[in-house]
């Protein structure tokens, strides 16, 4: 039967690739054996004849023959032909093969599938006009200047071994400029040693996680909280315990009352603009916590990846910077203040967690990216960070301030908010007669992105309420925004 | 006390930092609090004196007096002076904050701490002359032309919201690229829904290891396997079986001897040129794998990282490519064949699998460098790669022989090895006479970096050998190399 096959259009060749013709040829037949296409004992079709079917020269496919021979498909009988062989190696007859479906799951092997809700960008990709949840404006990001980093670096390091693998704690030179601002920016005095540069705030989260959650621990964290964060957590097994949040934060004494009932492993918390609601940890309950910290011996995950971004230069100092008995694990973000794409953040812990960390990414991906960070570590040490921070600071509170003020005047019945002291976001509560699906539905189909309020719910928190992203919207961009968003509701 | 405080060298103030003067100011005094140097009630200097010591403007104290007492840590007396507020949030004195040291963690917090070897590569760096471990040359790798692609791209996409989020399987762009690279390559057909892009071939095998194994589930590996991969395996709580390996790669029949002991929910294989031993599977070995894989339902996590680099043209098919099941995780990475440093490689399997795969990697980092993968995209598509793989692995196979020469013709009673197909290094086994520790030590003296051979060495394999990288070393590095080594010998 095997002389009857379609040859043509089931050997198929492709005279761009990189593999030879031959082994294309020979690597068309094993698949054709392998899938039980051709049986044992098929006779192959002629050198000349296949040649002929499949336009390829007739030398071309003798040399696929002896490949297929040699690598134990075939035989060759004096004057009768090449034939697959008798006894092949494999078992029964397979079907044809096939790009897999999600039904071939149930065939083949079984995996973890508990993993939380993906982050909602698709759609955010795609409209031109979005009111998002709080990113920075990547037109703000001195990108020529980091392009012009990247050019001199590949000469300059160019064959000096710059390109070849480096350490998980990540660039010295970023290390270092990082530690300069962090004591600068907020009087953070640690060592390089206590310093790692992490893919983004997100890594540090991930890292912590690993390292201090196993199955059944408890995490203390916001009844209002980061999603990726309590996705994260729950990664690792651990059980979240929701502590309530109010204006001042999350309500310490409320986590004391925890402490006294059970083992609690570690506190996740944003102290400046919690995520999603804004509000700031008084002085008083950092000091508090702090205190229970060393009380109880649990550690503090402190994620301050907003810290840049303070309206009123009143910023206070991270837990991390009045912390004596380093019970802090202190995560921050480039990412946020510079790009969501460029994703580089810091982590900084005692020496030896530090060292864990490093070698626990070591596992998931070796190292970061060299390249961005000796750039970046070039634009801090020259002062370009600093300006760009500056001149972004003006032009977001700039933004707040018309975005606050559009919607006092235009929203007042509807929306009920809190002039946020710094971040990118507005915790919008709506009135309870606005229906957040359909609004984000109705402006979508007007051209507008806003999320529908899902994102932020969670076991104990669903507020009819949705963060408003102003720092990506130029004021024109902004006006537009609002008006359909004014016009939905 | 508190006038008698050294407050010049107490109050530190930077005029190059972003943080205003009287926020510095501020900061200070707060450390100063919460570290006990000062104490409840103790009275602040005058702003004029404390202006003086410490080279300031008065007026930029009285802020940072405000801005304290604003914070309520200090109380204005009519007449008297500013005092720290007599009641304080916080409790007992607390010693002056240092950076932490490894002592810290006794104190502090506690976390897991079962971390593999760290990747041996310090020395690597410094050491300009280096017999590696089997790296590619990376002043090969084309990066003018990815700075290139950078340029067009960051002037093409700006302000586009090219630097948003994106997603967590990689650009559409470079998925597609590689998925015809695949197809051409190694006859691998499959959907870009099977395909995500990951950060180099080790977090390919992070992912697929935490989705796969759970605590004391069991995962066969060679008796030798890639270190990095049995410590993954570790990390995620499995228990690694030791299945020998010889000529013709991992014994498959032991493999099934042990099948039918115990539950084995996964196999890690390098089918090519196993690291670190450079044995290639056999086809007969390949179809019976595979055959067990579907009787026994495990997964098979193919490692495929060195494909590229053939030398006699005579790949064998990945496991994936013959799969009829969908029981390959196929493994793969581009920064071998580019640069280390670009981390950049890919995963496939069934489309579900990788879906949970993209939201696992979503709480690690959230996802790739947008710009490099639309850049390799760019020079996948402009056939760029392919030059790129044509033009290394002439060098490389030129670089083999000739290493190989001189190993035979100058080592050949101290070292035994076996010209290997393909990839970038030989396994050296030196004579029993040899200390391999002694002989690294030695040749580092002498400026030249090579392993001691311990970085292979596992709980059941410890042999007296050490990879040797050819492919890094062009011929007069390799002659003076290898002099170094002979003289060393």
């Amino acid at each position: 039967m095997a002389q009857t096959l379609p040859y043509k259009s089931l050997i198929v060749v492709d005279r761009n690739a990189r593999l030879s013709l031959h082994i294309q040829v020979c690597n068309s037949f094993i698949s054709l054996i392998t899938n039980g296409t051709l049986q044992p004992n098929d006779l192959l079709p002629g050198s000349r004849v296949l040649a002929g079917l499949i336009g390829i020269n007739r030398n071309t496919v003798k040399l696929a023959y002896d490949e297929l021979i040699s690598q134990g498909w075939a035989e060759s009988i004096e004057r009768k032909g090449i034939f697959v062989l008798s006894k092949l190696p494999m078992g029964s007859k397979a079907p044809i093969a096939r790009p897999a479906t999600d039904q071939d799951e149930k065939n083949a092997f079984s995996w973890n599938n508990n993993l939380g809700h993906i982050f909602p960008n698709e759609q955010l990709q795609h409209l031109t006009l979005a009111i998002d949840d709080g990113f920075p404006d990547v037109r703000l990001a001195p990108v020529d200047l980091l392009m012009r980093e990247y050019r001199s670096l590949s000469r300059k390091f160019y064959g000096k071994g710059f390109l070849k693998y480096s350490t998980a704690m990540g660039s010295e030179e970023l290390r270092s400029a990082i530690q300069r601002y962090l004591a600068h920016s907020r009087g953070l005095v640690i060592s390089t040693e206590q310093l790692m540069i992490t893919k983004g705030s997100q890594m540090g989260i991930y890292l912590a996680s690993r390292l201090l959650l196993n199955p059944d621990d408890q995490i203390a964290v916001g009844v209002s909280n980061y999603g990726s964060a309590d996705d994260t957590f729950r990664n690792s097994g651990a059980k979240l315990l929701r502590i309530p949040v109010d204006e001042e934060g999350m309500n310490i004494d409320e986590l004391e009352k925890a402490l006294q009932r059970k083992k609690i492993k570690a506190v996740y918390i944003i102290p400046h603009h919690h995520f999603p609601t804004t509000v700031t940890l008084s002085m008083e309950r950092r000091l508090k916590l702090l205190n229970l910290a060393k009380e109880y011996r649990f550690a503090i995950i402190e994620d301050d990846y907003d810290f840049d971004f303070h309206y009123d230069n009143k910023p206070f100092l991270p837990l991390a910077s009045i912390d004596h008995h380093h019970q802090v694990i202190y995560i921050g973000s480039i990412s946020k203040t510079f790009a969501p794409a460029l994703r580089i953040g810091f982590m900084s812990g005692p020496p030896a967690f530090i060292k864990a960390a490093a070698s626990l990414r070591q596992l998931i991906d070796k190292q970061g990216d060299t390249l961005l960070e000796e750039a970046l570590a070039t634009l801090y040490n020259e002062g370009e960070m600093d300006r760009h921070f500056r001149r972004s600071l003006k032009i977001y509170r700039q933004r707040r301030n018309s975005f606050c003020e559009i919607l006092k005047a235009d929203f007042n019945n509807m929306i009920e908010f809190k002039v946020p002291e710094g971040g990118l976001g507005i915790w919008a509560n709506f009135d309870a007669k606005v229906e957040l699906k359909k609004v984000a539905e109705e402006a979508a189909r007007k051209g507008l992105y806003i999320g529908n309020g899902t994102y932020y719910h969670n076991e104990n928190f669903s507020p009819n309420a949705q963060r408003l992203g102003f720092a990506s919207l130029r004021e024109d961009e902004m006006g537009r925004a609002l008006d359909i968003l004014k016009r939905v509701l």
